[in-house]
């Protein structure tokens, strides 16, 4: 069994003793451990511990965790079972690159995850999602209300490429992760039409920015992100082609550290172990 | 000698043929050549042609051009002289990793140029520039009358890390192009303190920009831009140091390729042959 | 109508002056020159010129070319249909991720090409690739004789990920450019298993190589290359798959370009214009 | 006071416990904390916390340390102390991109080190390097005997590009870590002339490595590299130039985490924290 423990708390003496101590005495072996300090002294402290458990359960040991720990120590923590793939959604407009990268790296076994639907407000990609073995669901806009229902059991929402800005009720009520791509190199172009205005500034570098999404359009906390190089010879549309190839990378890459545990959000920034 | 040939005008047919057959006509033997056409039907069109010549001269060259090809083709273009070092003054103000380098670099023979003089609102480089064979001059703030004396026969001037505003009065006056290093890659974080806000807003890449100054602070054309990672790991003032490495290697670059005439400003863009 | 011209020719005077002046009076336009120089005195000289042809034929245009200007200048020197894809073939083993993403890159239109086959020792891939519409030839190892038949008649041939070596004979008789991505930055980890080669080096960049192939084994001109960050976090594993992503980029690159006609190889060397 | 322990063993259950409990109960407050297993069933375990510890010596805490907990789990260990800079020697040959590079670094207090002596093969840079403050040995080469001399109380010799071999009796005599930067992304050409032979090879990206050095030349355990592109534009003197900003940064990076204690050697590869 192998186990991932989350720690949120604020930083004071003692502490990776304190969680390594309780692991060890529970016969939890640590395979690897991060952790992060804002500021020894003051600051907020982030660790992420992966352990296997040879015998016991993992919510018995989270309950123990949180009575002789987690308490104490004022923290928000987390236990997850590594041994169990999130569920997950993807939503999706016209453009499929992201979403089929995803699809193939899911088949190649790179992303450790149930992909339980793809859901789109266009019809176009039934029959590549439908190959991969994945229901896919047309949903025309306005479609929050269909969406909610579908979404309505997954761990993880993933917006691969999908235009549509999605509701603060709509958010609220889902209550669940949902990891969305922007293709610019954030806060560079939030908005619309990013390498169109990227174009018309004159930029030498083009990227790409993961992140979660909150109410705030392209304002969530940021997980990952990637540049490459243009140059006067780019138009809008070749940046488009170029921008392709970042925008499916470094989505899959916050998709894969937020499947593995490795993510923790800390106001508007994230701390990636 | 030595002769660049800068040219900027309509796209059209024959341009290419009528001034390579000029040239060839003329005794050059073109070295290097570059050309570029936003459009080939109605756009425009730079083009960036270095050759020798091995006898005549280059303003009866450039007096023959005009009138047999430039004025026919609507071309603005210029001829530069090779073999003429541009003339090139400094400004700094506390932070010097910028100025250094510079320096290092044309004692290496990596800048074509004469550094006429460096001037600062600060009094703490002369030991170093001087050491250099460069002359200094402390020009405290408000120093605008002052410097605009200093500069007023240089070719160029490079604001490397000089943290006062140039005042459009100012820019009006000097009329000599002004490249700076702003320390983020624009158009983010645009005005003061980038990478304090580049943490606050929790970006995994910081970047660097040199661009031709302008009156809108911050607006003017990119010529180069260049990035690094970050992780939750760096504060503010970490990234203050890793942001170092990329500055003074963006902005080299930009000054380098102004002083080899190879940057055509178009609109708020630039072609850089 | 769309034609590419490329040259290669000893460096002289004249040569841009001739061809464009050629090219003028025969009534095309010139969209793209790019042009090169190993050294203007006695040095060889490349060239790729992208034009439009309002009327008249290519071939018509070809010979007249090589009469009044080719062979006046020694030139190597070929003329191209830009709106001719040309016809490409794939080989591939067991990994298909550079296949694949060949596939959605022709697919979406990234790649100017006809796929006429794919071909594999393995019998595996032929859902996917049947999946586009693409003849999939199963042609168990030994298998020369078979490839020879099947590529025929094809422009460029494909090694993406395909792990047999090809006999000295066959790439004689086959007489067609021939494209591979080797996983690793060459001339480092040339032959087999270059990932456990650099894991146990303990190398800190990973690097995938597009080549020509020629008779020694990986040490073709090279076309593209790429690399990543590793950290001693790495195993050999995980480096094959983050070399998947750079793979499958290098590959994508140099085909692209290839097809464009924007390659000239000069002995081991090339020239990507 | 701050202590940086350092540790390699074979991996088993309860080694983070052990540890942060023997420092918790010690008054030592754990600051940063990484960890690093090559499998956790057999593997090799490596360790680097930093603490501060506000009463009591470091020399006693590992004495104490090794009793209590190195000797029962089999570990090597080492127990700086972060507040006592290292002695450094830097060697240099006729280039000082890299010397130059190190000693602005150290005085902006970017290297925690004291700087004891530069020592070279030429005379050429004692202006330069005494202008810092530090002093200039001019030793001709052969010259081991007499560099012995010069390094026998410093803790890591750093060399900046200094291009004479040292032999294995040498090294085995000074017995103190040294770091060389090498001008290729080793193990691609190793040896001389790296930058004409990656010229020859017409290879689209340069690199260069820092390593520590070992009698077989080249070979010894990397910890740094990065690497630029470069085009068919790039004669070898131009790589050599776009080179030595790498070069420079790279070799900074490696001595900076040598001199923060990051880096633990493992075989012929290394841990970097």
């Amino acid at each position: 069994m192998n186990g991932r423990l989350l720690i949120t708390c604020p930083d004071r003496h003692g502490i990776v003793a304190a969680v390594a101590g309780f692991l060890a005495g529970s016969g939890a072996n640590i395979i690897t451990s991060d952790q992060h300090s804002t500021d020894p002294e003051g600051g907020e402290f982030f660790m992420r511990m992966e352990f296997t458990l040879e015998q016991g359960d993992l919510s018995a040991l989270g309950r123990a965790f949180g009575q002789e720990v987690g308490d104490r120590l004022d923290m928000r923590w987390r236990l997850t079972d590594g041994g169990r793939p999130k569920r997950m959604a993807i939503l999706v407009s016209k453009e499929d690159h992201c979403l089929v990268d995803l699809l193939w790296r899911h088949r190649r076994g790179e992303l450790d995850a149930d992909i339980a639907l793809v859901a789109s407000n266009h019809p176009d990609h039934r029959a590549d999602v439908e190959g991969f073995g994945i229901p896919y669901h047309h949903v025309p806009y306005p479609n929050e209300p269909e969406l909610l229902e579908l979404l309505n059991d997954v761990d993880l929402v993933v917006l691969a490429r999908y235009m549509r800005i999605l509701s603060g009720g709509f958010l609220t009520t889902l209550d669940t992760p949902v990891i969305n791509i922007h293709h610019s190199f954030l806060p560079a172009f939030a908005g619309a039409n990013p390498y169109q205005r990227a174009f018309e500034r004159g930029v030498k570098i083009i990227g790409a920015t993961a992140h979660y999404v909150t109410e705030e359009l392209d304002a969530g906390p940021i997980i990952e992100q990637d540049v490459a190089r243009v140059s006067h010879r780019e138009h809008a549309e070749t940046m488009v082609r170029l921008g392709r190839d970042i925008e499916r990378t470094v989505l899959a890459r916050a998709v894969k550290w937020h499947l593995e545990d490795r993510v923790l959000v800390h106001g508007n920034r994230t701390v990636v172990f």
